[in-house]
């Protein structure tokens, strides 16, 4: 890139703005190692931290903990505890974690539309 | 979590389906370090490499020259050089990258949404 000229026609317009901040928090928040997959995996609604790991596969416990708790940090996620009948613990998006909904369902599509495009290239 | 009862009734209704692999590929993608503020600086046309580290506030050279690599491994981006009327780089989002469009279109909103939330509960 240091070989590049500054005489050059710039291949596009002016120089767009920098990246907005909140955009740029928010996509390496929810692409953070599991942790798209555990917002969409809360979208059906609650639920338990074991029902968690089996939907997300591959998530050691010490990471889905610890993501879980980013995403309490966020306002994303809510944790409740009951005890009777036993002691319980479950997890449910907030209304700022069921926001998300329309940009994983679109990056849902994306990637299957995507998908089925390699599929039947190479068919 | 390993106190949770087994006999509780279950927060949510039965189990859902492990989270889609290629919807978990894909946020993770677009998450990585820079990989979705790069997205969204090509998304007004294609750009030359100082260019794009002049958007994404705070990359390094060697990482924004690593994430378009891996952006054009996936499809996303397309790099062009042109030697005339000097030696020039340029990238491009392809029709796979500006695909993304909606799905990132939608967590700008969100982002901006809940920033103003946060903003005018703190007024």
């Amino acid at each position: 890139m240091a070989g590049e000229s500054a005489t050059g026609t710039p291949p596009a317009s002016a120089l767009p703005a920098p990246v907005c901040p909140d955009f740029h928090h928010a996509v390496e928040l929810i692409g953070r190692r599991w942790t798209g997959a555990i917002v969409f995996a809360l979208d059906g609604g609650p639920r338990r931290f074991h029902e968690l790991a089996e939907c997300v596969t591959g998530v050691s416990d010490r990471l889905l903990s610890q993501r879980l708790r980013e995403l309490e940090i966020e306002g994303i996620v809510a944790r409740s505890v009951t005890s009777e009948p036993a002691l319980s613990v479950s997890y449910a998006l907030t209304e700022k974690g069921k926001g998300l909904r329309p940009a994983l369902t679109e990056l849902q599509a994306w990637a299957r539309g995507w998908k089925a495009e390699r599929t039947s290239r190479s068919a």
